[in-house]
């Protein structure tokens, strides 16, 4: 029981020198390259610089405490940044008290909600978000964010929470680009891609080993930040309007609670509620790919808690919302993490950083941090997973594009609330026509097949109907229409027999359809059966008075009812063929 | 096709002096039960009395052209007035133009709706209200109706969308109650609920023919009207403060556009679209009742049609929203009505009492419309469905309480939303664990069976689980976790064989469920293999990657695939049972 809920206690005990070294390694890796990460998501969301390192220290090590992922890497990431950024930007200007104090209010509420869900045993909620919406999410938030970093690029002022707003905004301010800031930016982008492209090859070919060049090549974003600070520096391009990171406080932050301002609060709910969902989705799709390789398992339910406990320790010490990341995480696995200790030594790096780093960062061009954003979420627009989706499903289709219009006009929480909708709505209406077939009897067996395929006995005074699905509100009225349909079209009919061997579920509202059609039936003179039901669905129907007014009776298997009602074999045996 | 989207074609060529006849006198009966009906919801809804007349004249006939039910009776219906008047009461004063031009737009905005609606043959959308839904919403409707009219049998001012602000305005009303008119009231509802009950038995007693007494016990509100009309012009009543109907205008209305101000629309369309809804699905279930008694048909998508052009008709003439009604439909049907000329002839009926009547109904007392529309909908409140519902299904239970408490709290848009939100969201969760098990081949047989209820045939290498469901976004992770469990504890598997025999369905969700599964099987030295896949299935499988990617085969059998794999037989049988 205290396992279930503090996985910490099932590796510690096993954990001894070699695990310890091989954490420490991916520890330093991924510090290396946590650190413009943090700072860069933190520009993202509207915050100072450091709060991107806040937000990388104490959510590690409660999720080095509470997760199941043995490699997964939390921290800032850019699409909880984006949502972040549009959920605050409502309440607060940015720069304010205030908005910092929305935003760590919201990592604050959005980790009770992971943790109530948690306790809740809801991990399977997140399944409602289908992956069309995701990927057409993640491609639209990559393009929004994408194109709000290229304000820092061209060193103007613009901002908005939607694609039209931010390139308004940028070519209203295209007249007051700096050159300088221009030139890093641009360079720093192309040199980032390169590293991308092309570097990892290049080491190889020097005789480097795959990992390691893998793993060196996810370490561009530190040259370029140290490249350009220090250009940035000697030059004092700083006098030539190039922004920089500036003063960030140094020392660790401070422990603090949130705001509990109930105002605040319900004004972020919805937020953290689809932050909360978003951001569990996307880590447990990472945490899930990593154990996968080695066998290892995560518990979703568990993962809710320690998402949330992340995110309650980010707000408890001055940060924003956090979840798993994945270039991160991959990094943390290839480079040999073997247990969240490594979470843990990662977080005392991004601490000493804090410490003894954050006067070397004073001219660190922000324009570099865009780039390194920019680099990273194109890599996320993944504008083939329409063509995909086009071709293996309309209706698939049709939900990720609303998703992305959406996203990309009206911004990321209606975007993401429409694709939501759109694709439980769809679903509903290719569930509302149950698949059904008339079946008549293989002559000489006990089997009944589609009279329309195959040539079987059939009787017009007994129609047999079997249903494939289960019955439930979105198609208890469908098999109503057919079933008066079909009645309506033979006169002669006596015995309507509805053969159930693939409903698994009959709710209230079939239940009731079924009521009506006997009752209907009745009063037209045709007497109802059921067949083939199956244990459980019989039981729940014994709790009602449906089988007591049943006109027919209910067979056990199809063969019997055939048997007992199939007058026409007696006098004149009838065989279609349709 | 001219003849489905104009009914009358196909009734109008048999059309002769019998069915003249029949309809003649079902048109006469319904008439006179419309009448105080027409009266009566028109004052529910917050509009003059002469309006409720209006909106049965010109709808009936625009029915009797489009419609496809023989029987079904249009007009006011109580649930679809306390829509209009929370939809209307939130834009204008009850009493001034404003308002009546609201209500008069509201039901052309719905009419327009309804009619797109049955072009798109969306018909089947209406099924995502479920009947527990429907069920809780017309329950809390007529406990909020019948308080509402409350204060025209007390004879006091107050007004509210929900039940508890209606309570409070009345109990603050209550010492101004007026007791002419609460004697009127109370004797009015006590009459009403008398003829319901005792006056059909009674009349069958004194030797009147069942059918005959049925119609006479429901033209008990005509003689209500009658009586307290008499008694307060007779006795001046008006002097001692009893309410009236009063002036009513005498005449035709005139034919006229609504308003088609955007802003006007914009605020009424989410409450049109919802009448809409509600009035469909009501209309619906009476219209297919009384088809399927004559073993009649009804097409869904066309009764769209026929009801969204009652709709406009009402709103060129002056009306208010409509739809059709189950006791005047039940009436109409008894009574004998065979075609939809019968509600044509209404029509006329109507007509002509408001060319004629409405001097007569100066001195009728609200307090006995009041009265009628309470009797009404007291026999809508089914809270024995509670029960009923509770004893079936938790979840349909909870759907349908959530359903009852908010729509009393909140008011009808707002619990009729909740209500189908909550169902969606609980049919998602209940499906979201799709019906699967490990199974294992009968000895000596091609049949295969889960292995925790039959002694079969396993092996330690080849593992097959088969699945009972369709694979959509809400169950997909679930099988991945389920698939990643079997795996984790099995650690010599070789094999595993997905078994699809009642999959009808593989969403883009699922398929990339399926995907990561191979991917990550392959990670871990498991191949993926399929069975019995349905051929729809593997059409829409065959348009991707998905096979070229499989690591393993796709079998026609499950038999086959247990011959190509199962290496244990070969070796050393394995006989489990668990």
């Amino acid at each position: 029981m205290l396992e279930r809920y503090f996985p910490i206690l099932q590796w510690l005990r096993s954990y001894n020198r070699s695990t310890f070294t091989s954490d420490l390694i991916a520890a330093l890796i991924v510090t290396i390259m946590l650190i413009p990460q943090s700072l860069a998501y933190a520009l993202l969301a509207g915050l100072p610089a450091e709060v991107g390192l806040y937000a990388s220290i104490l959510p590690l090590v409660a999720y080095a405490i509470f997760g199941t992922s043995r490699t997964l890497a939390v921290g800032p990431v850019a699409v909880v940044s984006l949502m972040t950024a549009a959920a605050v930007g409502n309440l607060a200007l940015q720069g304010t008290a205030e908005y910092l104090a929305a935003a760590t209010a919201l990592a604050f509420i959005s980790g009770g909600i992971l943790v109530l869900m948690g306790l809740m045993r809801l991990g399977i909620l997140a399944n409602f978000l289908s992956h069309p919406v995701i990927s057409g999410f993640i491609t639209a938030s990559g393009i929004i964010i994408a194109a709000s970093q290229l304000k820092h690029i061209l060193g103007v002022d613009a901002s908005g929470h939607n694609l039209l707003d931010i390139l308004l905004a940028l070519a209203a301010g295209l007249d007051q680009a700096n050159l300088p800031t221009l030139l890093i930016g641009v360079s720093a982008t192309a040199f980032l891609f390169w590293v991308r492209k092309a570097l990892k090859p290049l080491l190889i070919k020097f005789g480097m080993g795959p990992r390691l060049a893998d793993i060196v090549a996810k370490a561009g974003p530190v040259l370029a930040v140290v490249a350009t600070t220090l250009v940035t520096w000697a030059l004092g391009l700083t006098e030539q309007g190039v922004r920089v990171v500036g003063e960030v406080p140094t020392g660790l932050p401070g422990l603090q609670l949130p705001s509990f301002d109930t105002d605040l609060w319900q004004q972020l709910f919805v937020s953290a509620l689809l932050i909360s969902i978003v951001g569990f989705v996307e880590s447990v799709s990472v945490a899930q790919t990593l154990a996968a390789k080695r066998r290892q398992r995560i518990s979703p339910d568990q993962e809710l808690i320690g998402l949330g406990a992340s995110n309650i320790a980010s707000a408890t010490s001055g940060g924003f919302p956090v979840t798993g990341g994945f270039s991160r995480s991959v990094v943390n696995f290839d480079a040999g993490a073997e247990t969240p200790a490594a979470g843990a030594f990662t977080a005392v790096g991004i601490a000493i950083a804090t410490l003894v780093l954050t006067p070397l960062i004073f001219f660190l061009p922000k324009a570099t941090l865009a780039a390194t954003i920019i680099v990273a979420v194109l890599s996320l627009v993944d504008l083939g997973a329409l063509k995909r989706t086009w071709d293996y499903s309309r209706s698939d289709f049709a939900a990720m594009l609303a998703t992305i219009l959406l996203t990309l006009v009206e911004g990321v929480e209606l975007g993401i609330i429409a694709g939501v909708g759109l694709s439980v709505l769809l679903y509903l209406y290719r569930t509302s026509k149950p698949h059904s077939a008339v079946v008549g009897r293989v002559p000489g067996t006990e089997h009944f097949r589609n009279v329309d395929r195959f040539e079987v006995e059939t009787c017009t005074r007994v129609l047999t109907l079997r249903v494939d699905e289960s019955l439930y509100f979105a198609n208890a009225r469908y098999l109503e229409d057919r079933i008066y349909d079909l009645v309506a079209n033979q006169p002669e009919l006596e015995h309507l027999i509805l053969m159930c061997p693939a409903v698994n579920l009959i709710d209230a509202s079939a239940l009731e359809s079924l009521e009506a059609i006997n009752e209907r039936l009745k009063d037209s003179g045709v007497r109802f059966h059921l067949s083939e039901v199956k244990g459980p669905v019989m039981d729940k129907l014994k709790h009602t008075h449906f089988l007591d007014d049943l006109t027919g009776q209910v067979f056990l298997s199809q063969y019997d009812a055939w048997k007992a009602l199939n007058t026409c074999a007696a006098r004149t045996p009838v065989t279609d063929s349709a």
